[in-house]
């Protein structure tokens, strides 16, 4: 038997408070990103010494830049699934909890990342890093095609084709980072160069 | 005699901005979790001492997972309850403000418990966090009940037996996290099992 | 000679980010407090160090919970007024951009506060936080009195004698804190209980 | 051919939730300035010296009060010119991701700029601090820029001179914040002082 709680929830929930939720997370971890770039000590520091401080740096403006990247791009491609799914369920909450789950993460795997570049755990960190980024791609697309096979939680009136070409615009990321994650093995650099490059082919328009 | 304030207030405050800003409180504390998992010093270290670094943080992954799903079902459950919940009022607001109070403070005791843990001090560490869930699902508890009992907060149009079906849900949370909690005084580890379990039960389809 | 502009600004301009924004400033400043909770570092410790050292941050969880006290009364009664004002411009804009100045900046003084208390300096950290919060008054009123003397700002239907009751609700504010700020001259922890019976007497009921 | 896909996206996308998720990190990234303030260790420091070590915080403070003018003045024209832009492309997108990137970072030079004022390396400090707001300045023209060009994204009812008056106050951004860069190298307080200068002016009443 089917609690009178249990249809009310199927049937009303709605995407706002999900959304809005959702928009917290991302940008929280977004912004908290700035604080894995400890301030470098310059007080005592010559000016020469304290340029050379701020350009030792780079791995970690390369994190920020590419984690940024990343995150914004998966904060974007949430709020275009989400012009599609209108109603919520129970699973697709939880689906949605596991992404944001791997998103407010990331700063930790940045941090080592940028910490480990070019020190003798450079791959750890890459390794890590990049890992990380497969679990992200694999657990938005899993919020995606639990939503878009159940169709009760997609609007009525949306575009089969356009569900469909959002599929196979998402379907390639896990596939991609997987790669990044692998040229690890052989070549850290080669990994971040990789992840580089996936984040501009977002800034191409669509071609479907 | 009544203020003409008072019955300006009691009447027409809505929840909207309750609502934004206990969203708001609510993903800044999930997301400050992870925080309390210092990125390793492995500029000097071989991989293997890099990854051996790394394992050694299980404590603090631990407490990320049970914190994070902690908090992420207060979320899901605060968003059921302000479905029912349509007016606010005076004690409404101050019950609210004293759970935000309970879930802003989680960070503390995770990180207490994740670098205890191991260590002899793993029982005040299993002990304090745990004990502030029972905190946590108290305030929880009050505030439902509050809202649920003073019907003028309430939908007019709400089920009553999807009203009696939230509360028997949430009733046995205090007494679950006591269990939890005094298990810490026999072995802390059983405490962190019994607290996995209780956010397993949540992935659960709900049976009312 | 006004410019198009400006006319179209002082006109339209309506309330619904400055509060989304203000909440968020708001939300964040309270859930930061947590982190001026350093977690001690129990690894070595006995159960009864540990203990001891949960015992000795008593000034650090006092100074959360009459600071999170503040700032969420803050955010009551700017929920508050904003039910009466319902336009903007320029100078509120300001005031209000003031207000959050203050408030994001209070995880300082509590910080400072919990670490001078019980140690020679205790004055110090004592005359800094409450003399913060003297400012906070200060900037709540300025924020309330400017909307309020410019009708142009209010809902033309608020009742003038609410909006009195609200003017008379929060004139107390400045002076109460300032006796709160001069008393630490003579007494820092007769301070300290003046500001949590501040916070107390806001969970009372109204009285107009 | 054009996809489904791209005539959806590019017809319905509306504003609200970019302009939710960009309050939301400007909202944390101000907030976040007040941890650049790290607390001063005043636990055995007499009253005297515990004044003398918030003294000489006066970097850090200017450099809060700095940052957070500007930010929260790119809040208020972020706020401004999207009362004019009522739909969103691809490119309308990225042009406000990059700059939050701009916004979300600065608490680094920041920091970097408040504990190098006064120490040898102070010039470094101020110039990449002031280096910094050139290329937000850049970010946020180049954001307005496109969407005022590209006449779709803007509400068609919006007055030409209205939409010519905020280009003309925000042309002079770039300009200005180029000379308080350069001035850094033959004065750095200098370039402080034109940085406060700067927001002050925006205290002032729009002439258009």
């Amino acid at each position: 038997m089917r609690s009178p709680l249990r249809s009310d929830l199927q049937g009303a929930r709605d995407t706002i408070r999900l959304e809005a939720f959702s928009d917290g997370v991302i940008a929280i971890a977004i912004t908290l990103l700035i604080l894995e770039i400890r301030v470098p000590d310059v007080g005592e520091s010559s000016p020469q010494e304290a340029w050379a401080a701020l350009a030792a740096l780079w791995p970690q403006y390369l994190g920020y830049v590419i984690s940024f990247a990343i995150i914004a791009i998966m904060w974007a491609n949430h709020h275009l699934i989400f012009r599609f799914i209108t109603r919520t369920d129970h699973y697709l909450i939880l689906a949605n909890l596991f992404l944001l789950f791997c998103i407010a993460a990331i700063p930790f795997p940045t941090g080592l990342m940028a910490d480990a570049l070019g020190h003798p755990a450079e791959r750890v960190g890459v390794t890590v890093y990049s890992g990380w980024f497969v679990v992200c791609a694999v657990a938005f697309n899993a919020l995606w095609l639990y939503a878009v096979r159940s169709k009760e939680l997609i609007a009525p009136d949306a575009n089969p084709q356009s569900l469909a070409a959002v599929t196979r615009r998402f379907l390639p990321g896990p596939p991609a980072y997987l790669v990044a994650f692998l040229l690890a093995f052989i070549n850290p650099i080669a990994t971040l160069l990789v992840l580089l490059g996936l984040t501009v082919t977002y800034v191409l328009p669509y071609n479907g």
